[in-house]
């Protein structure tokens, strides 16, 4: 079986299992087998975490930034074999998607992270000569970083957003590979490794599981070794975690199922119907849905022109052949949640089931509700659906729009498109503020896929988008702050003083 | 029954028991009767913040400062009536406590609360005008405040550092006075409630209950209209209502339990070690020892200085009269404390019983252990005592100091002494080291007693001593940043961007 990085070495995993990758296009199993490792391989890696962190603290910024430029070069110089490998294993295209925009984003992140390292501005630092006190954030410790399926570079536990914030802040990585993509996060920790042997970081600042058992994944997280954790995934596995970390009153940072609600107001439909209906489709397909941005609820008004709109998408989405999904549980999750908005009063406008082709597929679906209806119901409406699935709800009027927005729960984006000659500026307003309490971003006359890595992008919302609406999970050097602790000198001698707090 | 504050009136209280206050000095009860809430004003206050957020929105930092600034002027104003009424619930001194330094301090408070809130740093907006992408940090919603029993002004639910920090970042306060002091509260809360109504802030900005039942502070605590809760207090309670916010997702600051370990080297008590005395004996009695930084756990290295230390901090100990408590409840607690104390190895060298004056009152205790009891049993040796009770633990030596350090559970503060001449420097840097993780303010020479309002200041630490170790209670502006959430517009028209975000 493959073996796991530990304390800075390829080592035989300890594992009662294994597992493989499938092709998603055709549902086999694909490449090598790979560990679920058995505890004491999780054992392994925190105490080796423990020494890393310690000996973190004694790296300059300029030395962890060395190591994240060297591991973007090195993943630049391999892009075709990396991007080759995860379109393998995702059936994400390798161009336009892998090699084109997720591999240079991921090499662009790492950058700005070297770069965060090296000015050290997350630090911000604060002397109170007068007083005597100064403070900084430092670094945090060990941060247990769980990946996703639908970003194998971009949010890899060992090479994306997390990775990139928790390393930049002087913090020792556990990564946890998601088992959708293992040979790719293999190449990516050998560039890693490479790196940060190169850069002279402490051995275990990166480690690598592909895979541990639910039970220990909770331990893992409520581990005194452990600092903080860092999640990107489903609710119910989320939800999980943030329950045991909680337990022990450890940070943990969560980016969870988000409906992305997109308001289409109806100045704006008469304006320019057949370029929203192309926008909206386009969005809810890129990538068979499975981006934590996909718009799977819309509000339209009711009329002729929300019949056209309902029409126009329902078209693209029969026309569109059915995208390969990641995984089976992919599927089956969107067969249960479908199941569960049918219950609560969604109609079938087309799709519904697993698409009959080879591999991992499930038809584009679309579904639609009223506006009473979804006030009626509307926690059940809202039910995660990951994947090429949105729910149309169709409302009376403004004031009921504003209902919807009410509630809505938690989200990362809520999008409001308006007509540009100022026809629906006072509902756009109210729809504002109301869903302002409820998003991370909000967005106007653009579909919320596409989270560009600025340094004002949110990434982030209210629970259950997130654990806290304070933080984001892109955006450097916004997204460092995750991992950094407030440390107070107080009467501190100076030559015991962090140089940023120097006089 | 006196009445509450809710949506700017006071009103009846609904509510089935209440309670009076008690003079610490004599154990008897006086003043008013005050009520505890039934659900039905949670209710009430719940709903009337809701629409006060929203009225918040629309006041701009310069309203809000007015508000801050008329409240500091009341209070100042009234503060003789206010430190005499504080004086008879709490027991502590008019002089030179509460009118010469926590009076001042509160007002100080309020005012940079308020310059915060004019300037409105907090909000570090981001304009990335090439992506049309921008983000600042707005208010999050209304915000429960449960205030502590040690600083009826200075914490106070309704006037202290998380009221002022909720407030400055535009946040409607559902304040729950201590039960310890609620005729100080109700002046605090009237001069609040003169300030809103001069600024003009909505009516339900600033809202006061007295008391409600446990169930229903934690039912608050999850209630889908409530954005956050702070809680200052003891860590059972606080633990209880974590619990209820985190499995809602909901943010919670707490600042708990802390042992405030010090540590005292070898050099410096062969160099000053009567000071030393005079400064512990000082930092663990002041105010009967009830400060969340009061130092419950010291270090010394065993040897006749220790020995000196010791007999010089228990001959204090027994000479000093036994102060008044702030409540029944803190006897019970001390004296269940230090049962846990002594069953987890720890002797009694003076003290250890209720004092058998009147009031409420307990012995000053001073209790001891050695290293190796201390890292056999270190969690039960940490079991919270709140009051003024110290235990010294005589360690073989450095290293073993060092493994005491390793032990030290989340704490607010960790103090280091050493000899001024360079002779302790090796072991002050490694303690320092393993202390930095686990403490928030990491201090020299100094005690922990004594929170200075700085910039500088973090009033935090690791968990069990608050909930996050990134945040603190202390400082402004670092403590409005608990309070605000991160609002990012991406591609949002102009005319609907806050001010802070315009080109």
């Amino acid at each position: 079986m493959t073996p796991v990085l530990i304390a800075g070495e390829w080592v035989s995993a300890n594992a009662k299992r294994g597992f493989r990758a499938h092709d998603p296009k055709t549902s086999e199993p694909i490449g090598d087998e790979f560990p679920v490792s058995d505890w004491s391989d999780c054992d392994a890696a925190l105490s080796a975490a423990v020494g890393a962190a310690e000996a973190l603290e004694a790296c300059s910024g300029d030395q962890i930034a060395s190591f994240l430029d060297a591991y973007a070069g090195g993943l630049a110089g391999n892009a075709e074999a990396i991007c080759r490998q995860a379109e393998e294993e995702t059936a994400l295209p390798y161009q336009p998607r892998l090699a084109d925009v997720e591999m240079p984003r991921t090499v662009n992140q790492l950058r700005l992270a070297a770069e965060a390292a090296r000015v050290g501005a997350w630090r911000a630092p604060v002397v109170d000569a007068a007083a005597n006190i100064r403070s900084c954030y430092g670094p945090l410790g060990p941060v247990f970083v769980l990946g996703p399926n639908n970003f194998p570079l971009a949010f890899n536990a060992v090479s994306g957003g997390d990775f990139a914030a928790a390393i930049a802040t002087g913090n020792p990585v556990i990564a946890k590979a998601h088992p959708a993509h293992p040979a790719t996060t293999r190449l990516l920790a050998q560039a890693a490794q490479a790196a940060a042997a190169e850069a002279g970081l402490p051995a275990a600042s990166v480690q690598l599981l592909y895979g541990v058992e639910n039970e220990h994944g909770l331990r893992m997280a409520a581990d005194p070794r452990l600092a903080a954790v860092a999640f990107t995934g489903s609710r119910p596995a989320g939800l999980a975690l943030k329950a045991a970390a909680d337990a022990v009153g450890k940070p943990i940072y969560l980016e969870m199922s988000s409906v992305n609600p997109v308001f289409f107001l109806p100045g704006a439909v008469a304006e320019r119907r057949d370029a929203l209906i192309e926008e909206l489709a386009g969005s809810c397909l890129m990538a068979a849905g499975q981006f934590c941005t996909c718009p799977n609820l819309f509000v339209l008004h009711a009329g002729d022109d929300a019949e056209a709109v309902l029409q126009g998408v329902q078209d693209r989405f029969q026309q569109r052949p059915a995208g390969a999904l990641f995984a089976e549980a992919v599927v089956r999750g969107l067969a249960s949640s479908i199941a569960s908005l049918k219950a609560a009063g969604a109609e079938v406008a087309c799709g519904g089931a697993e698409a009959g082709d080879a591999g991992f597929r499930f038809q584009n679906t679309l579904l639609k509700t009223t506006g009473d209806a979804f006030l009626a119901n509307p926690a059940a409406l809202q039910t995660e659906a990951f994947g090429p699935v949105s729910l149309a709800v169709v409302v009376r009027d403004g004031e009921q729009a504003v209902q919807v927005a009410r509630h809505i729960e938690g989200s990362l984006t809520g999008s409001i498109y308006s007509s540009t000659q100022g026809d629906d500026d006072a509902l756009a307003l109210r729809l504002q503020q109301t869903l302002r309490r409820r998003v991370g971003r909000l967005i106007n006359d653009k579909m919320p896929t596409g989270v560009a890595v600025s340094p004002a992008m949110n990434h982030g919302g209210p629970f259950p988008a997130t654990g806290n609406p304070g933080f984001t999970a892109v955006g450097i050097p916004a997204s460092l702050r995750r991992f950094a602790k407030l440390d107070c000198y107080d009467n501190v001698r100076p030559a015991r003083l962090p140089a940023c707090l120097a006089d």
